[in-house]
């Protein structure tokens, strides 16, 4: 699955904890948009979507979040409860956010604006564009 | 002084609260690097600088913070704790960050890569720093 988990470095000193994220160096792309969520009610589902190009690190900052995972082939979750991990997530991947903490804040990096229609919204048509894809690869 | 509290549009729903800020559009630059600060310490005090070109966007996502800001002529201290506003800061700014709550997390957006010498990390340094740059102007 064309996901990772990045492992950043926390600056901590006698004054607390402090991550710094550059883009094309912990962050693998541009960062043209940061967004995140918070006050998500417990139970939510956020997501349910893949990409056709966005790709996107995701850092819970607070609490913790769960983030469900399907490329098509196989299915994970990803538990985030830590400031200093992100999940880089490639557009190819399925994701459903869900089981926020009262208190998560939700980090998204993502490498482009928002453009709907570079959204996949329904589970069929990202099947579809993945067969696509490999045709395409195969070729 | 060359600041301004920008307030973000939250898009809620029932599922919660998302903001989302893009490069030179919410945010008034490229953003190139994001840090953010948490475990803060409750007496520590951050900051403490200016810059000599870099500007920045400062938004407590969780829980708050205040900001002590000083432009050579002015002094003022700005509360933060919503996550919809952002502070505006140019680079000729001394900003000191303190009296964070416990569950505080500082995220800060900047307009550049991290570089040591774009700080002006002496109060001395910066006066003077002013008075060559009105000077520049005033020619």
């Amino acid at each position: 699955m064309d996901i990772k988990l990045i492992q950043f470095s926390p600056h901590g000193d006698d004054r607390g904890q402090l991550v710094a994220l550059e883009e094309t160096r912990e962050i693998p792309f541009p960062i043209k948009r940061v967004y995140y969520m918070y006050k998500t009610v417990p139970d939510a589902v956020r997501g349910k979507h893949a990409h056709r190009k966005l790709e996107q690190v995701l850092v819970c900052l607070h609490g913790s979040c769960k983030v469900r995972l399907d490329d098509g082939k196989e299915k994970q979750v990803v538990l985030l409860d830590k400031p200093w991990e992100g999940l880089y997530l490639s557009n190819v991947v399925w994701r459903e956010m869900f089981d926020f903490s009262p208190d998560a804040v939700l980090m998204v990096l993502a490498s482009d604006y928002y453009d709907e229609a570079d959204y996949i919204r329904n589970y069929g048509d990202f099947l579809a564009f993945l067969r696509k894809q490999s045709e395409k690869e195969g070729n």
